[in-house]
């Protein structure tokens, strides 16, 4: 039987790098011990204290249909939070809640974009981006960055892959490469949508992860709130990647199209989960500190294990719960270098090639073990590389 | 800033006939007592023991990304439940675990519809089926069947409607109607789609409410199993509405591709909802029995309500959680017969109207309400529809 060309065309094909994953996988399944560095996990789970408010409200008999938009109070909660970190006045209408960052991140797209329309990303990226943008009809077109830019979109390459798109999808701070745009990169942004009429996808999902410098949502720059859907979760910043609940934010006429869209693809987000989370959210920044904190810290311990040596840099590890290693000096691809390493030390990293063309012959680390293993890993990752670059 | 078209038409536009349903909750706002029969949702909530089932699992630390397929068990136990039930040979990689039967509606019809192709479905339909099959991109059409066949589609007018469709989606038991699909009807239904080499999706999410008769997946019927996507749910059979957790089986290729559709719109279901799913199934056919109850002590009570009188007629009532009266008698329409009743005696029905074409002169009634009340509101129905044919 005939299956959508959608469907069976939402991953590009061919090899994606994602076989070193795998690789992991089933030697740690054959009883190998691996180290794994390869997803954007926490090692700690969520909190008893944001359980226990899912179970009250629970038992307490929020177990019907909720409201397709989300609860009215996480609603306002969350349009608070923004109103407060970025100054942009927000209220519920806002806001649609969501099952899920990813879940936001589909109904943005399909939200703006007609079949065969242009929607533009940034190479490296987040997995699921061209497919996501396949999934809604439109066409995915990348923007290349370069390392010597640390992966940030100059405005010349900006100017030209938008000509003619409908939508562009930016994601700071930003998944694989750990690179907080700068006020510099997100104004060129924000006149490249200006300019071309663009739609501003915004992935926000790691915005309590900021190591150095500071996050700027670009809703919040002159002109962009009208044009920009910001996509937020409540995985990251409050390590509840398993309760799959997020949000948009946007111009209010825009959200109550998308809510439309909800009604017929999701239809609302569990009423025990949305009060969990409204409960995580007023527990305020410090409880959001402290989940982001063992990644503040080994991201500290990434940059005191590189010192002293040339082989393997980093590019700046600004934010995120990643480093990306740039390995260049090793004159191996990305892929090589990360199965070598499975092979040789059993420490498994994604290589670069995973997330596109521009982060060819990095790895990218992600910092969820503990300390001390952690710094273990890096050390042999760094000797590894030494030996091969000798 | 420009939407997609697929998003601004996702509803038809005009009047659909829910003003009654928000009519009534406007006054309940207002602190006017309404009796409201509108909404498929039990008067019970989900069982303390499945939710203590759901706070084990999340305290036990299933708190992380859950496999986007859904867990082994979970599919497992469903496969099970089917195979069971219909004979048909059913394993986990026939499952893919869905937030919802409504999102497992909406990723059945982007799997098999290309946009602009042609999606049929059955008048009177549940209100979300034109929006589902519009917001995939393909263009709804309905086969409006008649209250002299019981509202089952005949076979002419399958063959007719359903000349170069891609897909074609039943609902047996029957939500609005309460019908459920006969042998021959059934048998109609996967001949058409065997001539027309059609998909077949299956809503069979009220298959644990059947009074009258047995319900049949038409995915059990000879050749059908290799083009029917059946979506179930454990929103009806278990009290589950708001736990947001359903599936679609289907054949193991198309399944797989389904995953790399889910990857990229809602990536997965939360750990410990699935797991208070799987607990829930394993309870057993008596407490599927037991959240059934109900419905089928008030559908006995409406025909015994009914009986001795000729102006209000219930269509068959087999199954579900609704029976749809007949008050052509009355030469009111169901809208103008539902405001009506609201009015004089505040009770909320749905006019048979808001689901199509073919219920013009019913209204639907849900039987959701305590068995003392559910009874004293048809006998005001009753009486209310007697005085206004006389």
């Amino acid at each position: 039987m005939k299956l959508s060309h959608r469907i069976t065309h939402i991953t590009g094909g061919g090899s994606d790098g994602w076989d070193v994953f795998y690789k992991a996988r089933r030697m740690v399944a054959d009883g190998v011990p691996v180290t794994e560095l390869t997803i954007g996990e926490h090692d700690i789970r969520t909190s008893p204290a944001i359980l226990e408010a899912m179970h009250t409200a629970a038992t307490g008999g929020h177990t019907g249909y909720a409201m397709v938009p989300g609860t009215h109070d996480l609603r306002k909660t969350v349009a608070a939070r923004i109103a407060a970190r970025t100054g942009v006045p927000t209220t519920a209408d806002n806001i649609l809640i969501t099952p899920g960052g990813q879940a936001a991140l589909f109904a943005a797209h399909m939200a703006v974009c007609d079949p065969g329309d242009m929607a533009v990303y940034i190479d490296p990226y987040y997995a699921t981006y061209p497919g996501t943008i396949r999934g809604a009809g439109a066409v995915p077109k990348a923007i290349i960055t370069s390392p010597d830019t640390a992966f940030q979109p100059t405005s010349p390459a900006l100017a030209e892959a938008t000509k003619g798109a409908t939508s562009l999808l930016v994601n700071t701070p930003n998944n694989p490469t750990g690179v907080v745009y700068s006020q510099d990169t997100l104004q060129a942004i924000a006149d490249t949508c200006d300019a071309h009429d663009l739609w501003l996808i915004s992935d926000e999902v790691y915005d309590t992860q900021v190591w150095e410098g500071r996050h700027i949502s670009p809703r919040s720059l002159p002109g962009m709130a009208e044009r920009t859907l910001v996509v937020g979760s409540m995985s990251k910043s409050h390590a509840m990647t398993g309760s799959r609940v997020g949000w948009i934010c946007g111009p209010a006429d825009t959200i109550a199209q998308i809510i439309n869209l909800a009604t017929h693809t999701t239809y609302g987000v569990p009423g025990f989960i949305q009060d969990a989370a409204n409960f995580a959210l007023h527990q305020g920044d410090a409880v959001e500190e402290d989940v982001a904190a063992p990644f503040r810290r080994r991201r500290a311990l990434t940059m005191q294990a590189l010192a002293g040596q040339n082989v393997v840099r980093a590019v700046p590890a600004q934010g995120a719960m990643y480093v990306m290693l740039d390995l260049r000096a090793t004159w191996m691809s990305g892929e090589a270098f990360a199965n070598a390493l499975l092979d040789a030390e059993h420490i498994a990293v994604m290589p670069g090639e995973s997330f596109g063309k521009a982060a060819a012959g990095h790895v990218r680390v992600a910092m969820t073990i503990a300390d001390n293993q952690y710094v273990d890993a890096i050390g042999r990752l760094i000797a590894f590389a030494s030996a091969r670059a000798a």
